[in-house]
């Protein structure tokens, strides 16, 4: 499943009238308008790919006889030294285009790569990793799809595709059984119901009214392994609460189905690859 | 220096509509339109704030009657457990924009947070920090003012308003003479000149044709001290190439006027801040 | 639930756009800019209103400081002659506003009035209305919403949020259980499968792999029965296929728990609505 | 006269935007990138086609490799079970496309079959078919495009490029000699006058001010054909006024020049048509 | 006939997101955010104001909370000295819109006074003055407003609003005849025909086919003499090629009705305004 | 250095949109969709054509088919009759783009061959001219092009990308000295500072602080020789005030670097050139 091609076409537009504005000074002075030359992507550090189709919408924004040639597909995972994929076309295109599909390609292979050390921990237990809503405002389908990538799953896409019942919905409903029924008599057929919940109680409730996703919210590990049991594949279940690199089998191992990791988005360390040029 | 407030309107819309889309379900079943509470922003690790005025944004675009509160300025440090503003209003709008909010939010204070950290070693040196264009495509203009909360200096903004002559531009023209002779004769007057360098020819080169600013590019710190020297002040001298806390004050010591640093934004850890809501 | 802000700001802008172009020629060369007038509207036939706050926004767009007064609530069944909201401000948007928002007004309760014919017949089986696809292209959202205001239930907004299996994925993927496991290996774990079957041994399929939703397309009440009968809960069944007025009561009793009605937004008579100019 | 092609693109990816969003979860899942299929439009019901470069303009903004081919061209009268036209290339291209394409072609080709029963009853008199602004938000050049594949005649597309003298107008100006007097002193040259009359009074002063156009507002047909007697071909004449298939042939022998009827636009029977995959 | 509200606030956002980009350096380091001050426009020659609302657009932009006090009206004559508009708020805000606000209100003001003399001179003889469409791209409908401050009359805002026979639609038809005829078989009825003619011929074909407004193109005076003779009322007649203050009385006095002056938009002579800031 | 692509696309249909709107009437009814002729652009007058890339992007917007022919490149000085540019292809696309087209070439050029003539003057002696913010709101990138194109250099292109210290800076700041100091605490350091002064002591502030550029604002040429020596070369003097081809020289001998020119763009006398149609 890629990126719909209409989102990313103005995700790319933006980026660019961003970085490039009214001209790329330099290169246009320096560099003749029919120069071409080679363009190699190179991974410097170990890692998954991600974002591939999002760098050569880059540069066929820029110009679109450019030619863009992929070796590894997104979600391969390279090695230091790898060549990536080779663009052929106006030097202009290319060094103008540089920096800001070098932006896109080291965030989402650092989503990816990131999103991969979860799933292989969790994917011994069974557990399946997924992400959150905490991703930079304007890249969140690219964002998700970087998770997707790296092996995780994703979860809701916004407000607007599911709903989710945290501590002030239930507050204001007066319980659970009370707000997912608010929510049954008003929401789409197609929209699922998931329940943040912390207590054994709660769990029950939602139980009773058969949500489809309960979450446990930063329960403890032995609590998280009686909320497993009593669910007992009732509604599935999903981990959350900074769980971490560290963590993450304590929760696996307690049976949840899911666990969701904000930091896959929200705190990442760019992957290093570069763009070398050279002239034919 | 605030952020443009057309391109804050236009950023803030853009997020609310890629997390809100047709709207945000739970919350417009759950709670009644005319609902009105209190939510805090809780800092709950030590920081340094920045993004106020885009949380505010988001608020305000979601409803426009909603009162917004900051007890604190942008760019003040706070521990955990410390509010950093309030807001009042239609519980819809506050919880429809909690995530968005934050988001910018604990972005931006990561920022803020990130930057200080090596402002205060290069501080002592009498050293500047900056930043790149290694930013988030869509958020430059916000992440830029992030750095300066954090007490950073902003580099150019894009390709339109700073002229960089890179390896390949001095391999194009021919050499760094040529390529500043070349740029002289077309640039618009208000725009400096930067070279990057790696040897001390080049430097020489470079101060023979007079460029505002030489950044030295992945330099030994040995040889960043030599051309320190060399320079003597006829050009700013800016050094780069993956310096991080740990190295950072080598760089300083040789005396360059800026240290840019990447990772300021292309490598961060989310600043954890929340939203508690509070009934009237 | 009422339409997002933002959404419904767009939608208008570009409305008014369309229909006041460069300006209104008539009205801005009669009418003084200052002179105020009373407007109001009025039901001219028997239905349920739809669309009081998208006329609103036409106004308000037009100028900011006008005054608006719903007398009803939308979802309100008013008989001809009825005053249903009244407008107080500058004549020039005033009549400006008329058509613009007449046109949204008239066919959103023309929506309204339709899906509550159908829900009244569907609810003395306890059979709830469902819209579709079929909708206006650009005003989705708005007709969603009037289907709401008439009594129905939404079926899934786009292609995004919700999977739909139809006989070419079914074709492809070899078999129903192959499709939906391809699905639940890749998609958000927030959204539910709907199933389009035609016959028991496909239903029988559909249930062995646990779908949330079986479409009946275009089945035989008799055969519709059966279906209901096999399926016994374990799936939420929708009715589908050019179910009219006449022949609803068939679907409904045959026991399933939805039917669908693309003709509630594609095939509409607009309902009379008129807005009468009073000088103050 | 076809739609302006910037117009169509806009109105085209507005709509994709909507239906497909993120993604066509099921299609994007099930279907391999790479995979092409013919597709067959297939009307389903007698009526006259319209909109077919509008669905072609889906297909080419969801893959700019498709093949498209008209078998018939707008305009065509065909029946039930005649293929009208044919497209080839990517599956997924074809099935996210297929309902917006069906949404637009459906709409547009009743209103087309709409226009021509009264185009054709009118006809018999020499008299021809106006549409109104009673037409869809957003999509009015579509449906005044519809209209003239329809065999029926433009009224003015907006407030912008007519102007058109309403009761209210008469009241501010003082009389219609007033209101026409202020208008030719500031309207554009290019622009023509229309008055809406209700008496042979206000016909008239109309004549006597050399309107271009009366439109004789809900008149009865006696007192119509006394109006068209005295008007005398000094100024087109427009009959209005909820004027239907059954009562069209009484205003038309009343001998107006033009009958204007809202209903083409307001009120449609969506023209049912399919769309057929075919695997090669 | 003032500017559609939508239209302005979207053109003056480009204008400012052109001049201000990402921030005005300037202004916002050295001026502290919440100071306020007085701005006055003043004249510095003699001419027409136009483009008041324009300017004070401008600044509520970028702060809605300025005030701006306008003491002429558009389309008074002032002198030089005279002061014709008072600003008061945020001094960011005024110096940052200082120059995008002058160059709107300095152009505008330069059309409306060089339109004001064309038109005293033809109004001695009854006659008025047309703008065409050389305008400048993307400012159309303020320049067609100014040349209507300057006491001129408008002609076609655009291809899309009256029909305009030139050379090459004669060639292709065959005849103005035949031209006519097709016109009047497709377009909407609310727009009038014109011709462009170049001999006497020609008239009298227009005539024949009763086209609304004949243009007599590049004729010389003697013979558009005998023209408005032919045409004797039967159409309105307009003077176009090229005239100029020298020429323009001459065509005056050949007895058309219209005369359109191209250079009224496309070659101007920028109004001196100048702002003057006073701190209070 | 050209004019960045995604701008000028925006740019271009814009202006299409305003001129084409919902069509060009006459053309599209007069001629057939599938003829074709060859279309050349000739000066009707000797200039220095600019704006060429810009015709070409209007008639690819209309036709992507369309075939564009330079005959002489942007920058070339052309005597009356010149044959610059031939398009050919659908005859629809190149009438309906032809005012649209010339529009653009003629301002551009004008501003082009105005240019030049200042140039010419200065390069006598070694100054060269500048352009200024005083451009046409919305075309400031084409503009400051066309400047280039005429051989003159750019100024900033706005608020953005160089700090201008004008007298209200100074009184703020409470001298030259403290804004100064102020700005290099704050601004990027890739941006250069100008102060505008108007005596010998402004201009011993501004050496002592090291601005990069001095403008000389309306000063006697007698008083501008002796501030150049005092500069001697330590900043780029800039020499600025109604400065016209008649005292060009003046300031030009007194031996500032750079002559700012506003009338270069806000006061133009359109360039003649037409486009001629011949059928193939």
């Amino acid at each position: 499943m890629e990126v719909n091609r209409l989102l990313l076409k103005r995700i790319v537009e933006n980026a660019l009238s961003e970085d490039v504005g009214s001209g790329d000074l330099t290169t246009e002075i320096v560099f003749n308008k029919n120069e071409i030359a080679v363009g190699k992507f190179v991974a410097k550090e170990e890692g998954i790919i991600a974002g591939l189709p999002v760098a050569e919408q880059v540069f066929i924004t820029l110009d679109p006889w450019i030619n863009w040639r992929q070796l590894v597909e997104d979600g391969t995972k390279v090695s230091a030294g790898h060549t990536i994929a080779e663009i052929n076309g106006s030097v202009q295109a290319i060094l103008s285009g540089e920096r800001t599909s070098l932006n896109f390609l080291q965030r989402l292979s650092a989503i990816a790569t990131k999103t991969n050390l979860f799933v292989e921990k969790a994917a011994k237990y069974g557990v399946e990793i997924l992400d959150t809503r905490k991703t930079t405002p304007g890249l969140r389908a690219l964002e998700k799809y970087a998770v997707r990538v790296g092996g995780g799953i994703n979860h809701r896409f916004g407000l607007y595709d599911a709903a989710m019942i945290k501590d002030n919905h239930i507050e204001e409903a007066g319980s659970i059984v009370k707000a997912v029924a608010l929510l049954k008599e008003s929401l789409p057929i197609t929209v699922k119901i998931e329940v943040e919940v912390e207590t054994m109680e709660q769990i029950e409730e939602a139980l009773a009214c058969k949500v489809d996703i309960i979450m446990l919210d930063n329960m403890p590990y032995e609590e998280m392994k009686k909320a497993v049991d009593m669910i007992d594949g009732k509604a599935l279940v999903e981990a959350s609460g900074k769980i971490n690199l560290d963590t993450i089998e304590n929760a696996a191992a307690a049976g949840v189905n899911y666990i969701s990791v904000g930091a896959l988005t929200h705190s990442i360390q760019s992957l290093d690859i570069s763009l070398d040029l050279y002239k034919p």
